[in-house]
């Protein structure tokens, strides 16, 4: 524990240009082969130079697309050393059957066939409408173009390719400097609607040039998830695709051992928490970004699920979208949320702002409440007064707008 | 069993007026007593002529109103025996500390006074913005006008005054005939937001004039509720107020025993039905109305859970608002409902028309399919393919009017 302390505390983490290129050993490339009507990009490479780790978390989802069918299984045959991951979005591949096994398959040969690994050292990822399938010959000739024309500095271009109905790309990159040497993480990552804990329609990605085996990678990217990618709900839906995929290429020299395993969680959590806001912020018909913080609550996992309960209740997220102190409708989604506590000793703040405090209305401090939910960013604290655990759920409002994209997506 | 079925074999249901007071032996009134600043009718009393059975259900939200509390408490000490409910709209009294449980309390006590019973023998429900305090001597005042005004055939005026944001009113009464003679059953019921199984911010009333003991009526209450109140869902909020309450007056003349309690069982299902169906459809911004059918899922319980996913998933609610037939989206949810099934043996109807098939898409379907979405009552029947247990979640669309509505509900 001391020699953690001492890790963390020599350790500096400042942001740098280049996303999920931003550290050495990869390359990438992003071509529009033909799935997306618009002709924007919809196909995206991510290659090691040399072999690297690889590690991955998916969709808890019972319906699991073909490509995180393929992801998984590739991920146990490789035993978490591969070359590649290959991206499109427009199209989920997902309740495709065996077609769309076999076309998930085939895109993991074509990058192989390209870049000279076996298909199992390739994950694949998809995005977008469920239950149409790929072209993919059009797919095959997209992956031959990304192929050729890998480089570094592609990562800005990359991060555009993975969206569907995001409004903006969302990537990120830190440099972490501790007393043994500096490494780089890297990360871009999709929304924007079926997006709750447990992933959600989210794809998100995490390059590093730091050495580190399989499995402490898969750890730290666990630990990461939990309070970042995972503590994230846009409407409470978990989708059929969601996966998060990480690479480390090793070429920084930085070893990860357990003395510089802190420095690797604290950037991977500096990577991975504005891509996820960026998802919630960018959440489809968002014009807020709800922070839920559950405290004073028996253990980590009842604040949680109040904390998520909350995030995802409607008449608090259309409340927050029309600037309404309404306060009795956190306590009543608190109320619903299955965690025994003592309504007498609750307290709910806005902004800061009591607004209920041990079961009594506090309605002097509303109009200043009200000012502070005008503003695009809202905290929201509950204490339960049980416990001594906490934990941060973050959610958006609910507009109309969600109501239009999501009433118009297919048609 | 074969009495059970010559009971319900030798049974008419038969539609009649009259709501609420449709039953011999209650009388109702409705006033307006100041707390809805429309001027709109805002409180009604229900008063069975002698004393009469008593059963109620009521929220499992952990925050529970006022009048939740007093009415519980009531029901166990008078042992399922009174004589009236007074209920109230346009403030939940929840939230109010021990001066909402006061004034809960005064206004048992001011029936009572009015109607020479005991405040124990009055039950209270009230519905309405959550932290609001009620204003104790308009509401008395109210009380002792509607006592001074109870008549047979108010019904009507009862099923207004319980209103909140609710789009119309909802009542119905059926006459029950039996081979032993005929007796007759009432209701009325107010949603509209804030609506999930296990009650909502639901309120439903219940009346009859067959003779029913108190243990029994709470018995036919729980079993009729399953399929009906607790059967549907407006936005799945569980409200700190949902009660459903029923009294029976006995006055028919016709004795409930057990061979007749399938009769009594099916008159209050033909009552709560509708009245349940009503909430649904008059639910915030609702369009309209989703039936979801689960079957071939290994239990009653598995089949229910997957139902009330579908019903409560904003992607699926948003679809069916766009008329858009995207089974991928019903299939996606079913994946979260958190049980067990192969995708495989999937399949999905809308409106009849099979669009998922065994895990494989039929889109030629889906012109047709989107036709029927277009009508205002939509079907969704999901097998699951996993045993012989099904059951059915009636829902509704989410609209942008969901959104303004209860963006601006308070300010």
């Amino acid at each position: 524990m001391a020699d953690t302390i001492a890790a963390t505390r020599h350790t500096s983490i400042v942001p740098v240009e280049g996303g999920i290129t931003a550290p050495t050993g990869f390359r990438s490339a992003a071509v529009h082969c033909g799935i997306k009507a618009s002709g924007a990009l919809d196909l995206a490479v991510l290659a090691v130079d040399t072999f690297g780790s690889m590690a991955g978390l998916f969709t808890t989802n019972l319906a699991q697309a073909a490509p995180v069918l393929v992801s998984k299984r590739h991920l146990d045959i490789n035993q978490g050393v591969g070359c590649a991951i290959v991206v499109n979005s427009g199209c989920a591949n997902a309740c495709t059957g065996e077609t769309g096994l076999a076309n998930a398959r085939q895109m993991t040969e074509d990058v192989g066939r390209a870049l000279g690994c076996q298909p199992e050292q390739v994950l694949v990822a998809s995005t977008g409408v469920i239950g149409v399938g790929l072209n993919i010959d059009r797919v095959g000739a997209g992956i031959h173009e990304a192929c050729s024309s890998l480089a570094r500095g592609n990562g800005s271009v990359a991060a555009r390719a993975i969206m569907t109905t995001d409004p903006f790309p969302k990537e990120h990159a830190v440099r972490v400097t501790t007393a043994r040497g500096s490494f780089c993480i890297g990360g871009m990552a999709k929304g924007s609607g079926m997006i709750e804990p447990n992933m959600a329609t989210m794809l998100g990605f995490l390059s590093t040039d730091a050495q580190v085996t399989p499995t402490m990678l898969r750890r730290v990217l666990v630990e990461s998830a939990r309070d970042t990618f995972n503590a994230i709900t846009v409407d409470g839906e978990c989708s059929t695709n969601d996966s998060l995929l990480a690479m480390a290429s090793g070429t920084s020299g930085v070893v990860i051992d357990d003395e510089l395993y802190p420095a690797l969680l604290d950037g991977l959590l500096a990577v991975s928490r504005p891509l996820a806001l960026g998802i919630v912020r960018g959440g489809e018909g968002a014009t807020k970004l709800i922070s839920v913080t559950v405290y004073h609550a028996r253990t980590v996992d009842d604040a949680r699920q109040v904390a998520r309960t909350i995030a995802n209740s409607p008449l608090v997220k259309t409340a927050v979208h029309g600037a309404d102190p309404n306060w009795g409708r956190i306590v009543a989604a608190a109320g619903r949320a299955g965690v025994p506590f003592d309504i007498n000793q609750v307290t709910v703040r806005i902004g800061g702002i009591l607004l209920f405090d041990n079961g009594l209305p506090r309605d002097e401090a509303a109009p200043q409440a009200e000012e502070i939910l005008k503003l695009d960013t809202i905290d929201i604290a509950v204490s339960l007064g049980a416990g001594e655990a906490g934990a941060t759920i973050w959610g958006c409002d609910l507009s109309a707008e969600y109501v239009r994209i999501n009433g118009e997506y297919r048609t």
